[in-house]
């Protein structure tokens, strides 16, 4: 079968590899679409993130979705021929955390796409079938793929405890923030106030239900917020952005006694916050870790017609393009909001 | 009456000032006690915290207990005679953070020894009624002046919801440390990790109840807490220090999953966390903003033997030598636990 | 001024009274719009509730709202002329459970037209200003009154923590019952499923927001639940109807883990529950008393039109016709919803 | 082997049976001491627990320790020779409930001792390897049969949520009374108070931590901790008795905004609750089921004397005197506290 895959930075080829089985307890999923991360782009373009390299040619891409083209022993479910989403975590399963029903913080889960374990971009990946999900008809294999994206906003905005009348803001509206942005609306918030550098995903944060968009670029964006909620401040914020300011900007922009939810990844591997604000208004700063048993929720969501996936897609690719596909995601086009690629 | 006052950085001065009265609602208490925080500390040194500037003559002062004197109008409770603990914080009890009851975090809050509000170094102080607690004869003067450090160690503790058989580690090992540490043991904790860079204050560590105790001079506090913890780590870290190291020393102490409780003010306006392991691990990071209700659970702990104060005076002085005692504690003797004044 | 004054089971009499005047802290309310409560009625029908006996002449009603004749001496805000709705509930503000932010269980709570506070069915109330709380242009008499209804409402709904895609049963679908089925809607909750005996409210609850409206005379209400979840059960029951059968129904229509409020005021005292199968799945069942803290939320959620209150009022009366009216509602009849008298 | 079966009410046979094979994933258990629980008693006396009936002959017991004889294939660990003790629940690990870390309201969970999964009084017992908890050379084969009653009052304790300087109510104090009663101290709660009817129990609750001993046969328990609370009332009360009167006691006993832990089985299937003043005080009530994730913790706290379970053993008996044990047992002698059955 084909498969995309890394031999280090900027490295990207199509080859062909042996087709895998469904081992005890495995599906054997054929791959229909792949969205492309932020971070396949990080081990792209640098060939590792932070101190996990992927030093062995690797399969990039962990948010898909396919048919289950057979079953390994001892499987019950799914069946040949029906359409899944595959939650890309697979957690040990017998630590502590995940018994406790954490497995997003188990320490030796292994992750789609990320060193050593190969990801999506190939024709068919075997998978845990406990972690595959069947696709209602009102899904297709895109909003397969982008259940993973709404995933980790679900378990932001679980861990953000939104109340009903709540201001909310997000910090950056890329493709996890739009959704947070969405389902804080969707839990009852009064005002959702979204930030972003770029006025593209600004006009869609307000497509997806913010109240209001900020210019992150002209604008003081956590005095905008303060100033919209006439000093008060909102009672959660999501740091969607990854970037070096916008982990201070939640702080200044919560009220007192105020939580911040830390979804992006910034660089420097720092959080940058100022103590004397945060320690005065007592804030709560809450470090988001991928998402736990979303899977069934977000399927429930989309299905009811609640959360609406397809905004989301702005550039489509072919597997067999990849390599172009990576260079030009690479170069941060302003206009790419979600690239899909599609497997034939 | 006498009053010790601020006339800018390093100068202290004993004055003699008017008395205050006991105006509706407030009771006029005779000072017994006032114990010296590392924050009056700062103000001597600085004339300021942050932005917060002793800009007129000040007070110090917000640790202290004393005797009623007398009592203003409409007050139905204490007596004159009666032995109190005062609780410094004197919230607005009208906005939405004191009506939820977490006054603790009003935005408009006088605190004693806080520029404007003048603090307890003097022979005399008016307070709110409703703000100062009946001394049980088990509690001296000097015990009712240290409830407030007990106190802010009781939020701390009630921040980090220990849970029976819980590992703590607590990094910093001053008063409120050796607090939260006794705290820590009264809640259950399997085994309360201590870490100091004193050797004196260790000792107090393991006699407040510490299993282990850290000199964060030789050892990698963090690493030698994993250790011990058999690579887990704690559920629950405090920052009790201020100190720059400490704050991801406290993540990089945690288990995945676990909560830092920062108590501590740390310099250079900055709470310095990485981000890669603390957003792994998905921690939650809680900044204590001083206490709230505390003042009864605090006195009832202290009146049933459950907490001992007494040991944490290390010096005690009089109001008149003031200026030396303060130019002493100044250089941050390595002996002084907690000092005392005691105003005749 | 003119009173509605009840002197005892079914003795209502429209007086004249003496008119009260703002004492410090207070303002003077002309009150426009009194809504009648099902407890107005067990008054007016008995003469008490349980152990609390109306046995001096009462003023009943406590939904209600006006415009601010006169304020009090030392009165910030609000200022006559001003339209207003009125938090009915007095707390003392001093005791432990009032401090800590839950007035809603103040043991000494008095409350407006509960013996022996005089409740709104008068020309003019005399209220503490810190409970009177302004209306914006959007919100006209009538929904002033009703916000005391939808607070209620708010507070069961914010004991019960519905997260996003939950499953919620609404057991009783009188005006409280309405506006939890909409606020859990807005909420985020996948489907909420509500049971009555009355047709007419089961109509009004899907237009409320309800995905189904189960009949409970010709139905079993919690088999339906369980069927319509597929056997699952939903994660959160709410009791609004004040019945026998209805706390057992939430129980059995709950999941494992799920938890039942209890809104309504079941009839002899009782909360009639099997304790094994609410044991096996270790529901909590958490007791509903009035609300906390919501009155700004209930009004920016009707100003922002994610609430309407206007469908709930079936029935208008004017405060001279008082007699006869409660007469009428005593007889329950079945198309009323929520009854308002009209003060001129 | 020899095994212990329950052929009808009061039928209990010592039988020869075949002995069971570890298959894969299990440890066969060589039983050494085998707690007996009311649970067992009810079996015995009845045949059934509600609807739960032991219709095929049935082998009680799941309170146990034992050695490890040998382990079925895939087993990493424990090893033949190894002293254990035994989590008598095997939870399904698929549902939503299992997944979400709460294994003990899974649906389908199967109970050792509980129809139709053969309990722990015989010679050898196959159990799935990962709930299988080694055991220190400080706990003895009884101490480690106790685990599992210590493992419940630990469940019921984590629900409690005890604060420091907490007042905590137990009613009844058989085993796991006692067990409450110790882990509330432990927690910190300032002041436990114990009620019995039986006055041998309540010198065993005052030796093992409770402030005050309250009989209940004399006395209006929860008058009596109301006057001892100086009409506050507790903050959490655990009913632990199983009796008719002791839920409402518990409610009588809670301050406002307290929360009642059910964990006794009560007669006739109901929990009688008096809805007024349960309602006043908006009191929550938890239904304690069985335990999860508190055999390790549980090890800890006696390993590390923390908790003695010693003293709870007052009577000892063999495996071969069974049916004499049961017949005695069952008829509720007032100085049984815990009976235990060794396997020679």
């Amino acid at each position: 079968m084909k498969a995309v895959r890394l031999h280090g930075p900027r490295k990207l080829r199509v080859e062909e590899v042996p087709t895998p089985e469904a081992r005890a307890g495995e599906v054997l999923v054929r791959v229909e679409v792949v969205g492309i991360c932020g971070s396949d782009l990080h081990y792209y373009a640098d060939g590792r993130i932070g101190d996990t390299v992927a030093d062995a040619p690797l399969v990039l891409g962990h948010e898909f979705s396919g048919v289950v083209e057979e079953v390994g022993p001892g499987v019950a479910g799914p069946r040949p021929g029906q359409r899944v989403a595959v939650d890309p975590a697979i957690p040990c399963g017998e630590c502590e955390f995940c018994l406790r029903g954490n497995p997003n913080i188990c320490p030796t889960v292994r992750f789609c796409g990320t060193p050593p374990t190969d990801g999506a971009l190939r024709e068919y990946v075997a998978w845990p079938a406990g972690l595959v999900h069947l696709l209602p008809d009102s899904i297709d294999a895109t909003g397969g793929a982008l259940l993973e994206t709404l995933g980790v906003a679900l378990h932001a905005v679980d861990l953000g405890k939104i109340r009903l009348a709540d201001r909310v803001a997000v910090l950056g509206t890329g493709p996890i923030g739009l959704m947070i942005a969405r389902l804080a609306k969707l839990s009852g918030a009064a005002e959702v106030f979204a930030t972003d550098v770029n006025p593209g995903r600004l006009a869609m944060a307000r497509a997806f239900g913010a109240d209001a968009a900020i210019d992150a670029r002209s604008d003081d964006p956590a005095g905008e917020i303060k100033r919209l909620t006439r000093g008060r401040g909102v009672d959660v914020a999501f740091e969607a952005a990854g970037a070096l300011e916008t982990p201070q900007q939640c702080v200044d922009a919560l009220r007192p006694g105020g939580a911040a939810v830390i979804v992006g990844i910034c660089p420097d591997d720092q959080i940058p916050i100022k103590s004397t604000a945060a320690r005065r208004k007592g804030v709560t700063i809450k470090l988001c870790r991928r998402m736990k048993h979303t899977y069934p929720r977000s399927i429930d969501l989309v299905d009811r017609g609640m959360v609406d996936l397809r905004p989301l897609v702005s550039h489509r690719y072919h597997l067999t393009e990849a390599a172009a596909t990576f260079e030009r995601l690479g170069r941060r086009q302003t206009d790419v909001i979600k690239a899909v690629v599609e497997v034939p």
